[in-house]
């Protein structure tokens, strides 16, 4: 793995030489040989500027789901849909693209069901993986 | 508020009189009216039928935002798009229909950036608006 990862308490970060198009398309087709459906997209940017005329970075929230998993673990929680989708975030910020993944284990941590850890685990090693090809140029 | 609230560590859970319908409706004009849109709306039972053939009680994911915090959250911390937007969630239960809202402040005790937390604590009153009046016929 490349110096330019970066751990932060709730997710990983990896910094790309891809363009922010670019990324977004390579994470997408990522997420998707890992078992992720992107279930919603949130441009950040736009929403921003369309609803209070704020000028922000390009940015945007892509919201993965692996339905298996998802299926298991609100079969164990069944509040947990209100920390789904695993969500992935691409950004334009000074110094390039940057992809970033969320930490299942970490979420996990404030849900308190010992149940659904080897799911999160199982989530991270994939999210892992997509954040891995997202570096690649 | 009645005794159907119930505190789990990640957010807040109210029992309705409302059909699954009306609750989804009710949430909607409640968001609307504390200014948060509804920027993504998974219909998991469909996706979890679509995807993988599971049968799956009705449970709707609404993603809430409010532009004015997530535009100070974001400035605040650059990758707190891994964690939003904020979720309520809609599910018919055995018991009825069922709103929760995720708690802002749990979630910030992941990102530990003690400067949002007064937008968290508004984001939690403002939802807490919103389960109350989910729970009205």
């Amino acid at each position: 793995m490349s110096i330019s990862n970066k751990a932060i308490p709730y997710g990983s970060v990896v910094s790309t030489p891809l363009s922010y198009q670019q990324a977004i398309e390579r994470v997408k087709t990522a997420l998707k040989d890992e078992g992720f459906g992107v279930l919603c997209e949130i441009d950040v940017a736009k929403t921003l500027r369309e609803k209070i005329g704020a000028d922000f970075r390009p940015y945007v929230i892509l919201g993965a789901c692996n339905p298996q998993f998802a299926h298991q673990a609100l079969a164990a929680e069944e509040q947990l849909g209100l920390l789904l989708p695993c969500n992935v975030v691409v950004q334009q910020s000074e110094g390039g693209t940057l992809v970033s993944a969320v930490d299942a284990t970490a979420m996990l941590g404030i849900v308190g069901n010992e149940a659904m850890l080897p799911i999160a685990r199982e989530v991270n090693a994939r999210l892992a993986r997509v954040l891995e090809r997202a570096q690649t140029a």
